[in-house]
């Protein structure tokens, strides 16, 4: 079963507080999906994930049908359970990955290309794609569609969007497992016109929630902007909004004010395992040899076990004697960093302030700050 | 305060079961200690090791004193306390790392070494290393001792035997600390001997335990045996002994059997990490291409969570994409199996049956195992 229940709308935003249910697992929303990439967010368990208070992960198609194939995934009955989690899952198309390749063809009916890890070619299409992703078994899947690299010509963007209405017909149409519920996604590039006419189609064919896709592909913060707010507009009020891909803190900020509800990215624990740490006043560098005997916690504003338990001086010790734990501790700081910072979103929405909530985090925050060199 | 209460020798062995307690911990015994070499168990949390239900963990005093230095852990006051670890700590002497160095210059006041990680001198006396296993602050540490390699001329043991009883007498003399308790640590090769002067020499001076040292340096499992039998008959029944370093499960058996407490070793952590798993049946290892489509639990009788939570196919899949999260399970699920084989012949011994266990133990067990390569 699949519901979403929007709650509240900001009286001032776009912004949005709801309530997603799915096969029985309810999702406060707006709602942060730490990576999965092969079924599992590195060096996390399973009870670090729920330190972080997450509740949904996204994993990958593409790399969970090279290693362990799906097959075999759904030998164990789905994601989920082959990785011991007990909350939502959804997966990707595959069609990031794919379309990130050198030397696929993209043709009408998919996209042929080969495995960059063991070179076997492959023919990824709309019907594949749902078919791999029905084995893997997550609660939510995403259309196969083709994203577009930035910057394209607008010919090429609108036969993208001619390809992607397409494959998400076939999509629909493929799709047959009644617990898993499939998203259809926006393409269009930076192109207003191709956007509402993406969103329209997608919204006609009609589906359980809709991604805005194409983006984080290099087009920056105020295209991003400028597409959430040139798409989001023609989605329906009553089904979650999925921004793929991003991002920063500020990305998501201005994502959540343009009614966005869900978010992926690989940002916190890509950036937790190389010591960048988010902190409510910007990111800090804990490597940076200003932190050797700083006694304070990561963020002294934290919740996390981390920040309750460790020093800055502990933290930079690990990543200085090369000890992996201080990428799993970074990590999970990292993603409570996230999900915190969602939750507090959603409490500001509920009480009709979220232009407070932003004032406050960007008054405190500063996005290129102190010695951060990632 | 320190107190350990012998609470019951087996009848057919020399295994016993007693409880330590030191600073208002209390620890059964016998137990084994995870090795926290630079203040973490490799890729393990602090919930993780309670979930592996250890109670005492060893870390490296040559390691600390580089990185992070012994004044930082001072100032977090103890290496406990810098790591998030709320029951019991020991740090060994530096001795054995030191020993193990090339280029090293033994006097009879110290041993003169280069820093292998940074090239600094420095020169390493039995008053200098209580002073920096003061500022670590562990519960319990260790004399510093000269530590002979294997094999060795029966005239240099007798001269290391004799440097370490001077070294020994100036520990106690250095040592004010009333919160941290000294170990004696006994040498003498395998010269029976000399283990027999070496003990009794060690016992006159007078320690709150007892360490059998200079094994786990080549000697094999049958000279390990008549070392333990050498040494441990001359020791007192009243206070914990402990053998430095060993080892794997069958070493770990006899010596307990042998009348030994304590024990560490890399060994659960370092085979987990290459995915070599312990198991009622043996070691397999895990990354053999049998467990690719395997859905039981790596030990379908442990009560871990990696065993409760995870197929092995799953296992074999983390390591496979190189996964870290897959060091991170095998090394909690190898803990587990040797903090529950501590925990079963400890039950044995209170029941006066040492021997079932150790025959029941074997009859499973084969060292040799299955497609162990390691």
């Amino acid at each position: 079963m699949f519901n979403f229940n929007l709650l509240h709308k900001d009286v001032k935003t776009e912004s949005r507080a709801g309530i997603l249910t799915v096969n029985g697992v309810s999702v406060e929303t707006p709602v942060f999906m730490p990576v999965a990439t092969q079924g599992a967010v590195r060096g996390l368990t399973i009870d670090n994930l729920n330190q972080c208070q997450a509740k949904i992960l996204l994993a990958n198609t593409y790399h969970l049908n090279i290693y362990p194939g799906s097959s075999l995934v759904k030998k164990h009955n789905g994601i989920g359970k082959f990785m011991g989690w007990d909350y939502l899952t959804l997966t990707d198309s595959g069609g990031f990955q794919v379309f990130s390749l050198p030397n696929k063809k993209i043709t009408d009916d998919g996209v042929e290309f080969r495995y960059e890890i063991n070179g076997e070619k492959v023919f990824l299409t709309p019907q594949s794609s749902i078919a791999i992703q029905e084995e893997l078994g997550a609660d939510i899947i995403m259309c196969f569609d083709e994203c577009v690299e930035y910057p394209a010509e607008k010919n090429y963007v609108k036969k993208a969007v001619e390809r992607t209405l397409n494959w998400a017909r076939v999509c629909k149409d493929s799709h047959s497992k009644k617990d898993q519920f499939l998203f259809g996604i926006v393409q269009g590039g930076v192109y207003e016109d191709l956007r509402k006419y993406c969103a329209d189609k997608i919204v006609d064919i009609g589906f359980d929630g809709y991604a805005i896709g194409g983006v984080s592909v290099g087009e920056g913060h105020d295209l991003l902007k400028k597409v959430v707010d040139d798409t989001a507009k023609y989605l329906p009020d009553d089904k979650p909004r999925y921004l793929m891909g991003v991002g920063l803190p500020e990305d998501i900020i201005e994502a959540v004010e343009r009614g966005v509800d869900m978010f992926d990215c690989v940002i916190p624990t890509r950036f937790g395992r190389s010591g960048t740490l988010f902190t409510k006043k910007g990111k800090v560098r804990i490597t940076n040899k200003d932190y050797r005997r700083d006694m304070y916690p990561i963020d002294t504003s934290c919740d996390c076990f981390v920040c309750k338990k460790f020093t800055r001086a502990y933290i930079h010790h690990l990543f200085r004697v090369n000890e992996v734990l201080g990428a799993t501790l970074c990590s999970i700081h990292n993603l409570r960093f996230y999900t915190s910072m969602m939750s507090n979103m959603r409490d500001s929405i509920l009480n009709d302030r979220f232009k407070d909530f932003k004032k406050d985090f960007y008054d405190n925050y500063n996005p290129k700050t102190n010695n951060e060199t990632t």
